[in-house]
């Protein structure tokens, strides 16, 4: 398939990533961003990951795709403004890592002649900006969908199509299991992440020993130097699911704990092993 | 400093790394191996990672280090053994991530002329046995000594200069402030992604959907794919630390789990804005 125009609202590391991957492919005429931040923008045209750009959104017209890259809490927002400069035969989509509330809130506010499919491309890095863009960032990862009844199969195949230029495979979940799975497999990872490294603050020795850190911790820091900004709105925008999950977690938690003080070792190995298992699962 | 003879017993990752890195420093005119395993000594002698090798203990006679890496609930009990065998100058060290109890058990076991040093190199990754030895494993690595009032000067500088040979930086703690430190900056992180992936085990979801995980949850996974037995070990030698950590662990979890229950940005992002800065430091 090839696009005549696509565009992408938010240049950061996602949307920037994506508009210079859809450049280079050779299969969309015009990359279009949009980004109310001029150095972003800037930057973004002379490096060439968009073909032009512009800080006003109506700019997106006749574009066949418009993807909606911000942070979280925009996206709902800005989809539903595109509603009203008139696109037509134009499909909306969004990259946000949480569905449910967004999906649910852009269909209660879109015409029905406005075409939404919900997106999550899982990739993406500890960095922020269009500065950290990589044109390779989505090709052989995943990019789930969330289609629900109301959208339009045509609508769908177009927004797979895309993801499918620069090389992600595209998977259909519904929004609530989206939010309910990445809950567990990337909020839950961030929240422990964030949390393991302001533990070693309430410790006065592994404070000042923070140095030493080999590659046990050095492992969680990449996702816990994630932009707090953004990953405190994803935390948020998924409540219940990031409750939930840290829930099961301090179970799990709980029973290694368990296993040490007693000094169980079967226990405490049968728990560590389990662990490797879904290690295992996992690759 | 040049060395006539090193052993190195217990060949696993560890050992088969050091044992080959000083061999391939052309500084040890023979570096030897013991390993109870037939297969990881043939191994290792087959492949260059050491010069010599036995199943028998008392063959390391005449080396002027002996390094024990075997696992951490050996140590105590290998070194020991090892006075028996007239060492004479022969300095002792071991790699256990543990400190405190085992340089406690050798000094109380030792005769006052068998000389040891404890030793902990911050290197390893999740994988263990000698098939993964890697000559480069400990190059600017650091290593961390622990000697006790009981310490020889010499003997110190002796485990030093062995450990400078592999490319390592040598640091000096007292062990009970090294196991309160690692308690923090590597158990802790290895019971977290070990609760973390046994964790997406309690949720039919996210089990189901495993393969989704992204890069947040693998960067845990090579750590949580570490062996439970050895881990273990080092969670039990190590108990009162490693619970002191779970505990300050989970005070910093809570806060961030009630930021997100009460849906306080403001606090929520502050907590995450902490473990942000703990990481800059780290590195």
């Amino acid at each position: 398939m090839h696009f005549k125009k696509v565009a992408v609202v938010g240049i950061g590391l996602i949307g920037g990533s994506l508009a210079w991957a859809l450049r280079k492919s050779g299969r969309v005429g015009e990359v279009f961003g949009v980004d109310v931040d001029e150095r972003a923008l800037s930057y973004a045209i002379d490096k060439g990951i968009v073909d032009r750009g512009s800080n006003k959104i109506d700019e997106v017209r006749d574009s066949e795709v418009v993807v909606v890259a911000t942070h979280v809490r925009f996206i709902p927002e800005i989809v539903s403004s595109l509603s009203c400069i008139g696109l037509k035969d134009t499909v909306l989509t969004d990259v946000g890592s949480v569905k449910e509330s967004i999906v649910k809130e852009v269909e209660r506010r879109l015409p029905s002649d406005v075409y939404f499919v919900g997106g999550h491309p899982i990739a993406g890095t500890e960095n922020s900006g269009v500065w950290f863009s990589d044109f390779a960032l989505f090709k052989n990862k995943r990019c789930v969908l969330t289609p629900t009844e109301r959208t339009h199969m045509r609508a769908l195949e177009i927004v797979t199509a895309m993801w499918e230029i620069v090389g992600a495979e595209v998977f259909i979940m519904d929004p609530k299991t989206h939010d309910r799975v990445f809950g567990f497999l990337s909020h839950l990872p961030h929240v422990v992440a964030y949390a393991l490294l302001n533990s070693t603050e309430l410790d006065e020795d592994s404070r000042n020993f923070v140095g030493f850190a080999g590659g046990g911790l050095r492992d969680y820091t990449r996702i816990g130097a994630s932009s707090p900004d953004m990953w405190s709105d994803i935390f948020l925008a998924n409540k219940e699911n990031v409750l939930l999950a840290i829930h099961r977690f301090k179970e799990a938690l709980e029973r290694i704990e368990v296993a040490i003080k007693k000094e169980d070792e079967k226990e405490l190995k049968s728990e560590l092993g389990k662990a490797v298992g879904v290690k295992r699962r996992m690759e």
